[in-house]
């Protein structure tokens, strides 16, 4: 589907654009926000709780955009690749930090499927109550 | 398979065990370590890999236990989940944190199909050359 | 591998062609049968079983490429999603269809891997004999 | 981690499980609810927008639970599986129409290789602008 | 779903038992096709692929086996992880072959995820026409 | 990242350059050694655990390839499935060989579905101590 142009959106979508970029203090919104206002209540959802959890909480904000660089490779998402590590690199991550960043998500690929293969038990030091 | 008892093992993955033990100041191994040692060669190399990487580097230890914890989250892997979180709490990850990686890992789950579903194409900016 | 040429394809193959062709009315073959005419049993029985499932039954047809798409998104195969969301709208799905559909998809996979970092045990009410 | 009391829940996870119940008619909450209230800003972003998308729309509430079942069983979420196959037979799924579903399940999950496989050409017809 | 009792077996699905038990030349079936025959013309459907691809071939049946496990590992089936690695013991494989076997798909998995993290494009003498 | 240029490598990097290309009797590197070489220590690791497992062992050379192509079907990574396809043909794998191979990897992905949808209990004959 054709992304949306935020020229002409409607109120609903329109008001989720100009958070994003009164938020993240831009002028421009790229492409996943465009092409997502196709389905205005997930606009709506996926801005508000990625507002909620991607900020300031628990987790700084640069290991947030690290782990979810993890995921998507892991999951092979080329567009959300690209965007959270920019996100990464904009919040100060080092080329170093990426390099091994993709380290641990490549053995962690290969020792999920070594546990698998092995029928590896719970060690009862780790289950909890 | 069955795990390798310790006290039988062959010379070449004993010296692994006792390596794993002396790095991480621990006197038992947990199962994974265990159940690989079927295979001696992918036992060292498994070894030897985590060894460099997971500790200190670019990133700190904790963020790197994170990080392994949400690609196995995402991949399923019952064990590994239990394992590094167990970790990453000896680590001093509080449950704040985990929540909210769990919460990163579920969402970046979802934007990783919306990119998808839409085939978003990647913005300018976010190309490298 | 080159796709199969259907002027010189063997009797075999062309004997499913001939089937594809008169069951959807249609006067080409897509690209999928084409390529997978490389190895004739599984031509042959991918389209039997697509023949035999995907049509009148218990669910309707459109019900099910959309199954189909859901399906293709979250693994993301490029040309499935392509095909089967042209076939969907052939069977008269709308965009606002589409659009709810990637939404469902995209939670879906957000509350798998939220139902996985929880561990969440299955409710009493939700199991069966 | 443990499920969260109703009895002792803050006010906002008190607010987002009498949403809930109120909106579902029921008296008690299932287990993904109690866990996932370890982490209130997702509980309640998650219920939100399940609400939004799951009930009436584009498309009818048993389509969108099938579509559910279809990618938990792709990702083998058993939590998944369990809770959302039991809402399609709340809402009128017959063991038919669920032995069809995972038939398409499982045929796309083939075909979906099948076409990485071969790297097979989207259609021109089935390109969009 | 619960199993289906041969002794009361449609005829269509007594015949694929048969035709099964006759093939392998067993007295029982496994649990899977038991299941499987709650959707008979899935039933039908498997067994001709898997009675057409898994026998004599290009490929030898051991092998075939073993990418059955390789598959399975890969996406945490713990069910066709038992029956197939059931099935390559008992076409001969060795324990260190199966131990080899997982260290593959261990390293698979990573360098897939290694590969898709640096988007490492294709060398020339890769392509094909 | 860029590819790393063999000329300006560091010296570490350079050795393990230089044992690929003697291990292989090749003048030239593919694209995912000089991408990977931007994090030394995994290029080291993987190189070596490839060199150990990928040799003469307990399964054939041409065996590991064509699991090593199973696994990155599955995945869906283009790059993987590239260069172990023209790794395997180079070891000899014959075009109906690589077919073969794809029926099963797609059959094996349906019936990895099918096991999970029907949740079918491991049979006793499949267990092991």
């Amino acid at each position: 589907m054709k992304p949306i142009d935020p020229a002409t959106a409607s109120p609903e979508v329109k008001a989720v654009f100009d958070d994003i970029k009164a938020t993240r203090k831009v002028n421009e919104l790229n492409n996943f926000w465009l092409h997502l206002a196709n389905e205005p209540r997930m606009l709506k959802h996926t801005w508000e709780s990625l507002k909620a959890i991607m900020g300031n909480g628990a987790l700084d904000p640069l290991t947030k955009e690290l782990i979810y660089v993890a995921v998507s490779v892991t999951n092979n998402c080329e567009y959300c690749m690209a965007s959270h590590s920019a996100a990464a690199r904009a919040k100060g991550a080092t080329e170093a930090q990426l390099n091994e960043l993709y380290a641990v998500v490549g053995l962690a690929n290969m020792t999920n499927r070594l546990a698998n293969a092995y029928k590896v038990p719970v060690d009862e030091a780790f289950k909890r109550d």
